[in-house]
């Protein structure tokens, strides 16, 4: 049987900005295998007798329960013509593509992506911002703020990152914020650079928060709560209109 | 009137990849300025008897044209109640939105923003790799290769964009993307880099080729052809399955 996997774009949450062509990806297929982000109303898309499978709640380390997603993804290619694997926010963005791919690759499995919309433009666009502006804000970055163990990445680019004319957002990263921060000032940012904190992206709860590196590296020390969250900053985020 | 203007983000081309939230938005329009880029298979989701107003042509200066647009879009928001300025790839990128935000804000007219699909995670779904990769490709920038004049803007972060780590994806780049390269090269980036130019994104003429910065600089040194195109380059462009 020639199988085909789907890496599927769900957006970050809101069930609307899912694309026509992620649409038809989950009317087909035959296997939709799905993260704890990515559930709710977008898997109503799936036709009757699909089968859902979760894979997000797994126990364990990181890599462990990688290990795992990809075994599953292969098993359920050797049995189905069609499998969807869904993936939050654009699949391609700190989505750990790659460690699918290579497995499907490794199992002689054809695979596609469909691009999709993801979490740094749903936030600007929430805020009523844009990421770009001409003159001056020529350059947007994504990072992560946590690697495999949860931590700021040590090796980070910190000239590329303090730089007030980038727009910068910074995925997964509310927890390591406060450390971030200090480097960034460390390396000449300053600390009323201009912040947004957006929670909850798409759902009921979704929050939108307008500040600076400081303060919100200040209020990010004392908790930083359970909504998943995106973090803007650079002169882009100080305007509204 | 309380008129509402949507600002839509169309994709960068291929009409399957607008959301469900821009469809909605294309059916409820009594008015739908659109860009060249953006026409075709997506106006047809407007609803009969709406007004497709092309905006893309208008002749003379940049400046001249983006007051036109800015002037068109304020009328019709004066007469319609529902607008939708439709924008290539998602709006907030390279978009330009903030001088249509800003006429309307003077005007006093609401307006939001819809995202969308940007065309740098097309190319990269389209090569069928991510933009991002756990340890190695940690950070994904974007930049526009154009300045108002057309040429490559002077004070872009070099230290940023010749670093092999970052995932860089230049808009509108083609033409310039030799001076480019001489920089990044001067910045001690390898001229062995790997590279991606995408071509007519979704169109019926698309065409993916990969190749190294220096090699792709000396290509389009000798002429960039009339296809739109995003370049992109970093280790992950290397990448293949």
């Amino acid at each position: 049987m020639s199988s085909l996997v789907s890496f599927v774009s769900a957006g970050p949450g809101d069930p609307e900005l899912l694309t026509l062509k992620a649409v038809a990806r989950l009317r087909a297929a035959d296997v939709v295998l799905y993260d704890d982000l990515a559930a709710g109303a977008i898997l109503d898309h799936a036709r009757p007798g699909a089968s859902l499978v979760a894979v997000g709640k797994r126990a364990g380390r990181p890599s462990a329960r990688q290990e795992h997603v990809s075994r599953l993804l292969v098993d359920y290619a050797a049995t189905a013509a069609r499998v969807v694997r869904l993936k939050s926010g654009d699949a391609g963005i700190f989505g750990r593509l790659e460690e699918e791919i290579e497995a499907l690759h490794r199992a002689g499995i054809r695979y596609e992506i469909i691009p999709g919309v993801t979490s740094a433009c749903v936030a600007a666009a929430t805020a009523g911002i844009p990421l770009t502006r001409r003159h001056t804000s020529r350059r947007v970055q994504f990072i992560t703020g946590a690697d495999v163990s949860g931590q700021l990445p040590a090796d980070l680019n910190w000239v590329a990152l303090a730089d007030p004319d980038s727009t910068t957002v910074v995925y997964m990263g509310k927890r390591t914020f406060p450390a971030l921060v200090a480097k960034l000032v460390e390396h000449g940012m300053s600390a009323d650079t201009p912040a947004l904190l957006a929670e909850s992206l798409g759902h009921d709860d979704q929050r939108l928060a307008r500040t600076t590196i400081a303060k919100l590296a200040d209020q990010l020390a004392q908790g930083v709560g359970s909504a998943t969250a995106v973090i803007l900053f650079g002169a882009l985020a100080g305007d509204g209109w």
